[in-house]
Order: structure tokens, then sequence, then C-alpha cells
């Protein structure tokens, strides 16, 4: 995979799994529970998307390097928890950095793999979505994206329909790439401060 | 697919969408909760189901048609939800609509794949509760399943089973496909009426 | 595969699925409830490995012995549960002989499909908690391997850890297996009775 889609896809896997060992933290799971939330968090959204595509064993088996940023977010967590809890919404942020940059790289791969721009859109969306559903179903809690607080799956939606769209209009390139990334990650965070909300599930 | 085969397998979806995005309105979810818990119910049987038969891309994600009953059903929940919640147990009748035909399409579909009758029948089990337990996980239930009111399981199994065994005698047809469906749903509404319930799991 | 391998595999299965239906049993689910629970937690961590392998149908459904060990537990469990239920920690006894057998043989099945030493021993550890972990989160529970009561994971990371050692060294073969396993199970039975701990998440 070129370095500019590594990079990206890294970063991803790093941010959620701040995600999932901050969770841990708040839970009081001891480190090595700290290391597989974050783990299960930072690779479980692109195993399901490997699974899904059937394209072989899924990249974070194949590729070792995808099992560095699980640790080193582990490490991070453990020295600097008591720091950035004091700042609110930690969690929520590094959850919304993974998801950002996740809705652009899952549909990145699902489109490489041969798959048409519909299907490699929603499959942009369980990469971006899946990791934080496992954790939070592991946690025993309910997914955040179905708990009210501010907008995210359509965030990640139009992450993944711009790259989808983008690509499919061949302006897609580093620059796209990461306008999207940070595009969806505003939205996100916009969304959760102003306490956006969709309409509910019946009228 | 034969038009055949298609028409139930979708009308599972719908059924099963339906149960979902019920089960969102009655959690707070919003509308893309529901349109998401919907989707994740209809398509997570059979999704599951491909994944172990290791036959490429699930069919969900490669025939688009499939993402349609999932929108229709958040509609129909979104405009009807206050009607329905009236009746008692529309979620469990809609589950079990879905539960008898997936239990029928999914073991045609395993046998399609080659596999033998018994793993056919298991995986038509797999499909037609995987769903169910995927939307309760997700809801943060105890699934459905091993929940008593009602048999659950073994209407499913009954299901497979007949389809597996009248497949094997050569006498399986569209009759033979509804037949079938129509004892699966009415033994687990009869079952759920007259709160039959299975032995406990110890004397 | 060769006997060697099937019967520690087997054992393994057997041993999972008694916790799960002694989990059942607990939980009240019916005597259908024992045997799905039963079923999902014997062959979870195994189904989960292969498909992630992507080496065509996981074994649990090719081979229909691998269908024995939970009908087996599921009678077991109806039938001396009361008895069982005596002793403290029965559930977890056979939890920890399932991890220590699964530990070994799901990081062979992952070097004859091919994998590095590395990706093996991670996919040894997928199959040692996998079908722990389908069992809490189905249940409802916090998954067992994040709570604090003796150490978990890290048993089954030096039981799939010494399994690619030997194997890469060659000196793999049946009293190695049993070796590695009865130390697995030694460690996880001595870290539960001493409430070994590992570090908390964060300092």
């Amino acid at each position: 995979m070129a370095w500019t889609q590594l990079v990206p896809d890294l970063l991803g896997v790093f941010f959620f799994a701040v995600s999932g060992s901050l969770l841990a933290q708040r839970r009081s799971f001891d480190i090595v529970g700290s290391l597989l939330l974050g783990t299960c968090v930072g690779l479980g959204g692109g195993i399901l998307r490997d699974v899904i595509l059937d394209v072989g064993v899924p990249r974070a088996f194949d590729s070792p390097v995808y099992l560095v940023p699980p640790v080193v977010a582990a490490v991070v967590v453990y020295f600097f928890a008591h720091v950035v809890q004091r700042f609110h919404d930690v969690l929520l942020t590094f959850d919304a950095a993974g998801m950002a940059l996740f809705s652009v790289t899952g549909t990145l791969v699902a489109l490489d793999a041969g798959m048409n721009h519909a299907a490699a859109s929603i499959l942009g969306v369980v990469t971006a979505v899946g990791g934080g559903v496992i954790r939070d179903v592991v946690a025993n809690d309910v997914p955040q994206i179905f708990r009210a607080r501010g907008l995210y799956a359509i965030p990640a939606l139009i992450g993944a329909g711009l790259t989808a769209l983008t690509s499919w209009l061949d302006w897609f390139g580093l620059v796209a790439a990461w306008a999207v990334a940070v595009l969806v990650f505003a939205l996100r965070m916009v969304s959760l401060r102003y306490r956006w909300e969709a309409p509910p599930a019946a009228r």
C-alpha cells in the first residue's frame, strides 16, 4: 500500500485505539485489557471490512506494523490518562478522528478491491463505525452511534460518499483525502458541541 | 438468483428490518439509528452466512437491491410506529416472519453453495437467528433467542431441517418453501401465545 | 487433521461448551439456549479464526464431529449442574481448560495455513479468547477477559507464543503441546486463586 494511504490508516488505528484504552481506563480494566480493547477498536473496523471483501487475510494480520499503534496508544493512555481526563470529551475526540480517517481509507480499500462506488461507500461506513461499535458492545454499552449526542453516522456517510464521488470523478488525491477527513471530523465535533440531532425514529 | 428465491429473501430482510427499527424507536434512537439497526438486523444473518460460506462478497453488498427493504422499513416505522405500537408484540411478529423466511432461504443459499444437508441446515439456523442476535446484542439486550417466552430456536431448526430434507428428497419447490415458512411462523406465534417452554438448562 | 490435533481441539470445544451451558443454566435459559450458547462458545473462537484466515468454510461446519461436544456438554450440564455448582468456579475452570487448549491448537491451525509466527500467535489468542468473549457479550456481560480476577490474556499469549516459538525451533510435538496447555491452564488457575493482577490501564 502507498505511504499516502498507510499513514492515515495507521493514524486512524491509533486514534481509535486511544479511545478504546481510555474507555478501558474509565472502566478500571487492567493494562492488558486496555491493550486488547484498543486493539479491537483500532483494528476491528478494518478486519470487518476485509472479511466482508473476502480478499484473503485482513491486512491487520498480514502487516505487523498495524499492531504498533495499539501498543503506543495503551502506553500513552497509561502515562497520560490523568492529564487528558481533565478535558471534556477526549474519548469522543479521538473516536471522531479515527472515524473521519477510516471513512476515507475504508472506502479507498474497498474501491481498490474492485467494489462499485455505492458498495464501497457502505463498506467505508462499516470501517468507520465498526471499531467503535465493537468497543461499545464488548464494554457492554449501547454503541455511541445509537446514542443521541450529536451526529455520528451522517458524517461517516458523507465522508465515505465524498471519497467515492471524488474518486469516481477522478478528482481524488492526497489533498481531497485530507480535506474530506477534516470535514468529517469538524462536522462530528461541531454537531457534538451544538448538540445537533437527527429526527427521532418515529413521528 | 431466481425471483422465487429473491422475493422471500427480500421480504425476510424487510420483516427483520421492521423489528430493528421498532426496537430503535422503543429505545429513542434517532432516524439514522433506526435505519442502521434495521439494516444490521435485516442483513446481518445473511452476511454472517455468506462470510462463513466464504463465497466472495456477501450478496447484500453485491446486490444494492438488498438496501431497499431497510430504507422502506425505517420510513414505515417513522410514520406508523404510533399505530402499530397499539397492538401487542408487533416487534415479535415481524421478527417471527423474518426468522421463518430466513430459515428457508438461508438453508437454500447454503445448499446452492455446495454444503452438505446437515451443515446447510445449521447455516439456515444461523441466517434465521443471526440478525436478531445482532439486533439484541447491539441494543444491549440479552438476545430474544435466550429469553424464555415461547419457542424460538426450535421452529428455526425445524424450518431449516425441513428445507434440507425436502430438498434432499427432491420435493422442494415454491409450494414447499412457503409451506415450511408458514409452518415455522405459525409454530413461533402459537408457542408465544400459549407460552410453550422448552425444559430448563438443568434439572 | 491428525488425531493428535483433533483430540485436543475437540476437548477444547467441550470445555468451552460446558462453560457456556453452565452460564446458560445460571441465567435460567432453557435447554435449547444452553445448547446454543455452548455451541457459540465452543465453536466461536475457531470460526472467528477460520473466517480471518480466509481458508474456506470453517472446519466446525465442514466436520460434523465438531457438533458432538456441545451436545454432550449440554446433556452433562442438564444432569450434573446441581452437582458441580457446589464447587466454586467450575465455570471458570472449564473456561480455563478450553482457553489453554485453544491457545495451542489455534496457533497450530494458523501456522498450518501458512501464517508467519507472529500472526499465528495472535490468531491463537483470538481462538483462545474469542469464544469466551462471544459467550459473555451474548449473555450481556462484560467479557471475563476484561474483568479483574486473575490473569487471562497473559496466559493465552504465553501459550500461543510458546507454541509458535517451539514450532519455529522445530521442537514442537505432542509432549510440547500438552506441556504448554497444562502450563497455560495452571497459570490461569494459580492467578485466579492468588488474585494476581496486571497493573491498571492508567497510572
